[in-house]
This record gives structure tokens, sequence and C-alpha cells, in this order.
């Protein structure tokens, strides 16, 4: 695909084609295995990409801050998970009682302390707001064990909050190979998690997993839904970890090639785009083969990232592409990549067909 | 210092003294030894600041792109030296008319090609933007070896641009013990690259060198300019660089314990706050010994990041401090920190005083 005219570069682009195709797929996927689907917003931060993901039978919307909260359901999202273990601050508890009083809100706990400081500091709209446990399935980063979900959930009850059942989130699953292990993870600490609070009389009506690289190997049986977040664009991560095809990756950074670096001999072929961290973020794990992809060049890879500097190493020495050439990136992180940009471009069968506002970019709050 | 209640969390932080003690020090140690000081604004971004640095006696700005220098020069900046080799796009060529129109601009060049696309995409403008030709002095990104330098003045000069001589970023000091042989690769490149200009015909009348680990180590005998940026914050990484100290530190990240992780017994304590990527930003040189630091606890790191959650590794397991403590983060590097937030809170005596937009940010165009 050619980079239409009107776009200057860098510049985000996305493929409306794919994106509805990645969003009918997962919807579909998951709806077969009878599980909710709860996309995580934090992604996209886009309210045009969540009423897609809605019409096509989302059960709500998961988030990651009272902030993107704010903006999804100001544009009509009906039921918002905030999917972090929040400490309230006057500030958070002011902005998530006048949250609470127009949708139906959910939000993570972790702790006894958490939860009474989130009951007490709401006062009489506690009882609107429901929670549900984090539990750390492996990933060991938020989270209790699943055997000590119970004594938060007590604390909870005892703080004026509903409590609606367990979460985790399975972020060991991002490595190559660690899918399937990390769901018997994320399902036996949801097992145990739900268990725990039966046994001090909670039922667990929401058990909810992760997450882009284990929800189609989630089944019924532990879980009643998921969260995953970067299925509608894809990236070069889920690509290197087997979880999309190039054909499937929807957001590109439209990029143009500004210097030829006189390599040496010795050396592989490279020259430089205009795209830098600041607009394809610069998450890098240890497995990755660089900072990311050139869509239309699968062996060429990202080496090295400066703010607007990308060094691009070119399989092929005798062709460079010239310079003022136009070329589409695949992010690593994609989101870190639209987080960084106040609007996207929209393409259609190679055409820009609109631009659409980032709304929740930065609400980190 | 204690955060003012005012300020939730996460949220970026900057000691005004702080910045106008770093600003002073820089302009009056640049100053002594007769260079032109032209600070680095894509590293801060904000119109106050650089405001501030104009009155302490700065030559103009520095920026990375149009989007930048349109920000700075509606502001009133004069002097604005676009430090990277644009190409020309229509989009860009209408825009850099107009900004041409209403200050005294400079760009880098670093192609015959370039040269020539930009002055003919300028037209009758061409005569009103100056050149300064980009030259490698070690960091092998983007510039030419100094003995090419003529080859891209004469075609600058072809198509209608004014020649003013010639610049490098020595990018390759970002590491430990490199500053000083970084330096005296970049004062040989722009010796021979104005040697090379010379030969045909032109006098570098600037020769523009770096940046913060380097400035106060180049001394006037062969640039005419520095332009370092992130002197005005400091960082995590200028910090294990030694360039600067914790009390140096004029940007920090504001951000809460939100979950204490059930550490093993034989594993080092840690803790997870409430700024992760999004905020703190993720670059990490493979020297640093973390993702940023805990200004008033110098022995911590953070060993990992997520969007919305640091893992800090904590040295003494017997005192975690407890969850909704507040702590100041210093980022590895500010430049992509500020650029994730629309504004800042500003602190003076442990008082906030102020908010200022980050006008610039996102500008990557």
């Amino acid at each position: 695909m050619t980079i239409p005219a009107e776009i200057d570069t860098p510049d985000i682009m996305i493929d409306l084609d794919i994106l509805e195709r990645n969003i009918a797929r997962m919807a579909a996927a998951v709806r077969e295995k009878g599980l909710a689907l709860r996309p995580h917003a934090k992604t996209h931060k886009v309210t045009e990409i969540a009423a897609r993901q809605m019409a096509a039978g989302a059960a709500g919307l998961t988030v990651a801050t009272i902030g993107e909260a704010e903006v999804f359901a100001d544009a009509g999202i009906e039921d918002i998970f905030i999917a972090y273990p929040l400490w309230i601050s006057p500030q958070k508890a002011e902005r998530l009682r006048r949250l609470a009083s127009t949708a139906t809100i959910s939000v993570g706990v972790d702790s006894a302390a958490g939860a009474t400081t989130l009951g007490s500091s709401l006062g009489q709209a506690a009882g609107s707001v429901s929670v549900l446990v984090e539990i750390d399935s492996g990933h060991h980063r938020s989270g209790v064990r699943p055997e000590a979900a119970a004594a938060v959930a007590e604390a909870s009850s005892r703080a004026g909050l509903k409590v609606a059942g367990v979460f985790t989130f399975p972020g060991h699953s991002y490595a190559p190979g660690m899918p399937a292990e990390a769901v018997a993870q994320e399902q036996q600490a949801l097992r145990e998690a739900a268990e725990s609070l039966a046994a001090a009389g909670f039922e667990a009506t929401r058990r909810s997993g992760g997450s882009t690289p284990t929800a189609l190997l989630t089944d019924g049986s532990e879980a009643t839904e998921v969260r995953p977040g970067v299925y509608v664009f894809g990236d070069a991560q889920q690509l290197e970890l087997g979880r999309c095809a190039m054909e499937d990756i929807a957001l590109t950074v439209a990029a143009t090639v500004v210097s030829h670096h006189e390599t040496p001999p010795d050396a592989p072929a490279r020259f430089i785009i205009d795209a830098g961290s600041k607009i394809l973020g610069s998450d890098r794990p240890a497995w990755a083969s660089g900072f990311g992809r050139l869509i239309d060049h699968p062996d060429a890879r990202i080496t090295a990232l400066s703010e607007h500097h990308a060094t691009v190493e070119w399989p092929d020495s005798r062709t460079l592409p010239p310079l003022g050439e136009r070329l589409r990136i695949v992010p690593n992180h994609v989101c870190l990549a639209i987080n960084l940009v106040d609007d996207v471009a929209v393409t259609s069968n190679g055409a820009l067909v609109d631009r659409w506002a980032v709304g929740a970019r930065g609400k980190n709050k």
C-alpha cells in the first residue's frame, strides 16, 4: 500500500478494514468459547474503536486509569472495569464518585488497605462500585496469591464495596513459547482464587483473564471473561510471538527515508527514517529482533532508535530505498505508539478516509 | 521534599529553583569559553523554559522538527535551528516558508539530494533559510564524513540556500567513560568539515556541537556553539554518566506506592508504583542500572516497567514504604517523559507555584 499523499511523515495510520476484521475475529472467537469480551482500551484510546468493539458484542471496556474511564464514559460506554489496584487520593475519590454516578464501574483491589481506603473515600458511593480482587498468576507484578483473595474480598465488603470477582494479568505470556504455560497458570490461579472467595462466602461472578497472547487459548472452564487489547492493531511484539501475521497489522507509522548512512564496507547497509522513539515508543523486550519492523520489508530491522531517528538495517545493500521514499513501520508496542499522537490517519482501500482523535492519550491519572 | 497535596499522581514536577540554577550554570560556563549556547528545546518543549534560557543569554534555540519550531516562534523566539536533515514534503515546505517569514531559521542537511529538494521546494524563500551541513563525528546515525561536507554545501548553494556552517551530534558520548573521547572526535570532525567547506569557498561561520554530556568539555578552538538540552532538568542517564548530581535533578515524576508484592524469601523486596512507561518513558541503555531512580532513595532501582506500573527493588526489606506513600522518581531520559504529559506542576521551596503547558509535546512533524 502506498501512503496517501495527504499524509505527511511521521504519522500514525490505521487500516480500517484490517481493524474491523481484527475486532470481528476476536469477538467471534471469544463468543464461541462462551466467554465475555472486555477489550482493554488502553491500547487504542480512541472512542471510535471502542464503539466498534461494543457493536461487535463486547460486554464492556477495560481501562487502566480513571482518566481513561472518564473519556470512554463520556463517549457513552456504560460498563467499564479499571483493572488496576487504585490507591485513592482525595482527587481520585471525587472523580470516581462522579464516574460511578454515570456508568457501571468496577475497579481492581489487591490489598485490604487499598480496599479500606477506597471504600471510606467513596463514602455513600462505595455501594455503587464493584471490586475484583487482583491475583498474581505468575507475572509477579501486582496481585495477591490466589489463596489470599478472600482476605481482600472481606476487607472490601467491610468497606461497603460490592465484591464481583477476581482478575489476573498473565503478563509473563509476553515471551516466546510462554503463552500456553501462562494460560495454564492463569486458569489455575482464577480457580483457586474463586475457591478462596467461595470459602469466605463470596461468589466470584466475574473471573477475568488477559490478554492478546493468551485470550484465544483460554477456555470457559475457569474464566468468565478475557481482556485482550493489542489484538485490534497487532504490533511487532505480537508478530514475533506468533500471535498475529503481517497481514493482521492495522497500525503502522508512516516514515520517510531522510539519510543514507555511509556504511563501512564490512557493515550491513543502513539508512535513517524520520520516526523515532517519540512516535514508535522505545519498548524493546530482550527477545525482540529490533525496535520495530517494516511492513513491506520483513527482513529489515530497526537496530537503533533516537527521539526522531530510527536506524534501519537493510538486507540488500545494493538497493537501498532512495532518500525521500516513504515506508510503513510496525512499532514494537502499539499501546505506547498511539499514546504519542493527538490523532491518527484512518485509511481504507489505500485512501485516507478520516482522522480520529486519540481521546484518552496521556490520561495517566 | 514532600509532594504538595494538590498534586495527584502520577504527575511531572519541575523544581523551579533547581531549573533556574541549571540554566544559569550552563549559560555561565559556556559564555566563559567564548561559545554560543543554543539549547535543544526538544528536551523541555515548554515556552516558559525557553524564555528563561534566552534571558540567560542563549543565542537562539535548537529544535528537532518544524512543529517544535512553530511553537517556539509563536512564543517569540527569533532564531531557531532545526538540527535535523529534513526531507521536505509539500506540507513541510509550506510550513517552513511561513516559519522563515517570521523568524531566523536554519536547518540541517546531510545530502545533496536533500539540499536540492529543500531549495527547490522553498522556491523564492530558499534565500531566507540557512543550512548547516551535518557531520558524523562517530555516532554513526545521520551526517556525512567531514571531508564530504563541501559537496553538500555546494548543492545547498546551487539550490539557493545560504550555507552557514556545519554541525554534529556526538551521541556516542552517552555511555560511561565516553564523553572525553567523543568531544575529541567532535572537535576533529568540526575542524575537518570546516576545512572541507573552506576549500570549496564557504566559510563555516557556525560550527555547532552537542550536547549535555559533552558541552562542558568543549572549548572554543573548533566549535562556535553548543546545543545541550537535558542539562535543564538532568535525568537518571546523566546521573549514571556522572554529568549531574542528585541535587541537580529538576524534573521528577510524583508516584504512589499502590501494591506490595509478596516477595519470596530469597528475592529482593519490591513494590509497585503508579508510574509506568506512559509517564517515565521506556528508554533503558544497556549500561543503565534500571528504568529510573528514586530521588530520596539512591539505592533503590526500577527493575521492571509496564505502561502504568513500575517495579521498585528496595534495598531494605524490613522497611518497605507503606501503601499510599508518595515518592519522586527520576526518569532515565527526561526528553521522553515530558513528551508524555500535557502540562507539568512547577514547585518552588516545596510549594506548587504554577502549571506550565508542554506546548511542543507530540510535535513530531
